[in-house]
């Protein structure tokens, strides 16, 4: 049963974050939104702050939509200490994409210091995290789930849950990252073929996406790659991380993940001809580059 | 314009070739058709051979529903010899998957036999092919189209023309089985893993088919792995030859493919374990045999 938000944190007021602690205000729920850019904090209004650590005294409810791990960590345990200001008892939701094996042990630690853990990663993209139909993809305890309830209801479309520990839900996470990260590779691969073969690309892309061959990955980013457009909606870096943590994760489990390891050094490669930044479907540049073949919008 | 059909013959009444025959003559194309495998014809029924030479004699369209180059090169210049046995003037439409330098090469010689050549690669699998809503990629001549305009009609749901030349048509064909291929070895990679990380499989389906990670081969042949099931829809060797394929044009055309590399290597492990004849979602069963899983009706 949902229990009642006395006062909710949400840190990273990124791409997802925003719409987020948006849409928990828009719910009635009390939010107070942390960034270390002031743009962001602007973006949002009061109450705001800079400090993770001050937002977090007497809070009941933390939700962080930081980047990674280490952001998590230092948040929690480092100079903010947000771990141990919080209210007695109060839920920590991280909606980052981590190891299941941290997600496991960070669990732990956090009832060791009776607080409340869910393992809640997200999927969506801004758009969707504007709209508050984000997939949660979550796992813990059920009093952390009653304690979350109403935030997700006002942030989620779909909240998918996996048992009772902390990790199923950042398992899940992860497959999702193998799937998006491989197809749109692999969309990359093919759509820099075809143009190494010499098709008019709008065709292939009509003919793809009536065919067995689609994915959603293919359809939402090919267009970028036809108009060339690099305009991140989201970045090379995001996968570099992604399935960084995918392969880093098999490895420990002793789990060969040839696709996921190939498709990796593709997001690597990407990055290291200066696209980080750029859209992730600029992954088909590292195959021209490589191949001779011009895509739309590349100059040499 | 549409050319009139006298005779037809069709060779290679398989998954996709009987249904094919089926839907020519019931749109009154009178057609012949010719398997070496006695049951295939049966299926079928008259008028049907299995003789391709015998048959081709005086046809004005012949379609090669054959499973590789090797098969159409000797069915046309070999002791069959069908291309010497057609009428003057015929067509030949050529559905297999074959490199686009052997359809460039063929549409050469055949041209020089004063026959036209329709480089026509199919998609769809066999429900389609049975409906007659199959899609077909083609380019060859107008006078080539012209000729198989009417059967084209009669078989496919969507023909996509790409050019005058002989080439395009298996280009694209490669194009969409770098996408089918890979897909599907994603999804086996992805469910694979889950399995290992002790998620539901189910679940993990309904996450995937909602999401962002989601793709026709992983919603269309999941099933089959979660419920143990191998039987062939289209099996494993299918993608060790076309993946083949891919990988031997990259190669020709100095394109470096390292996620259909890695496919390949995948579904060649499958058939190395004795899996070539079943179900191509099978190629799962090698992630979880190089990684102490088990999945859905795996013994050992």
């Amino acid at each position: 049963m949902a229990e009642k938000i006395e006062k909710a944190v949400l840190v990273g007021l990124g791409a997802m974050g925003l719409g987020m602690a948006r849409c928990l205000r828009k719910a009635g729920i009390p939010t107070t939104g942390v960034d270390i850019v002031a743009e962001r904090l602007e973006a949002l209004g009061d109450p705001v702050s800079s400090s993770a650590g001050a937002a977090c005294e007497g809070a009941d409810l933390l939700i962080l939509v930081v980047v990674n791990a280490n952001q998590v960590e230092d948040l929690l345990f480092g100079a903010e200490n947000c771990a141990a200001r919080l209210a007695p008892g109060a839920t920590v939701m991280v909606c980052s994409t981590v190891p299941p094996s941290y997600s496991q042990d960070l669990g732990r630690r956090l009832s060791e210091m009776g607080l409340l853990h869910l393992d809640s990663p997200i999927s969506g993209g801004n758009v969707r995290a504007d709209e508050g139909t984000i997939t949660i993809m979550a796992s813990g305890s059920q009093a952390a789930f009653d304690k979350c309830e109403a935030a997700m209801e006002a942030m989620a479309g779909n909240v998918f849950r996996f048992g009772e520990e902390s990790g199923p839900g950042s398992s899940m996470k992860l497959v999702n990252q193998v799937l998006t990260g491989v197809n749109l590779c692999a969309a990359a691969e093919a759509m820099s073929l075809a143009a190494k073969l010499g098709l008019d690309l709008q065709q292939v892309y009509d003919v793809i996406t009536t065919s067995a061959a689609n994915s959603f990955m293919f359809e939402n980013r090919m267009p970028n790659v036809i108009a060339g457009d690099t305009h991140p909606r989201s970045a090379v870096e995001i996968f570099v991380k992604d399935l960084g943590i995918v392969t880093d994760t098999a490895r420990e489990q002793r789990f060969p993940a040839p696709l996921s390891a190939a498709a990796l050094q593709q997001y690597l490669a990407a990055a290291g001809i200066g696209l980080g930044r750029c859209d992730d479907s600029t992954v088909a540049r590292v195959y021209a580059s490589l191949s001779d073949v011009k895509l739309p919008g590349m100059d040499n």
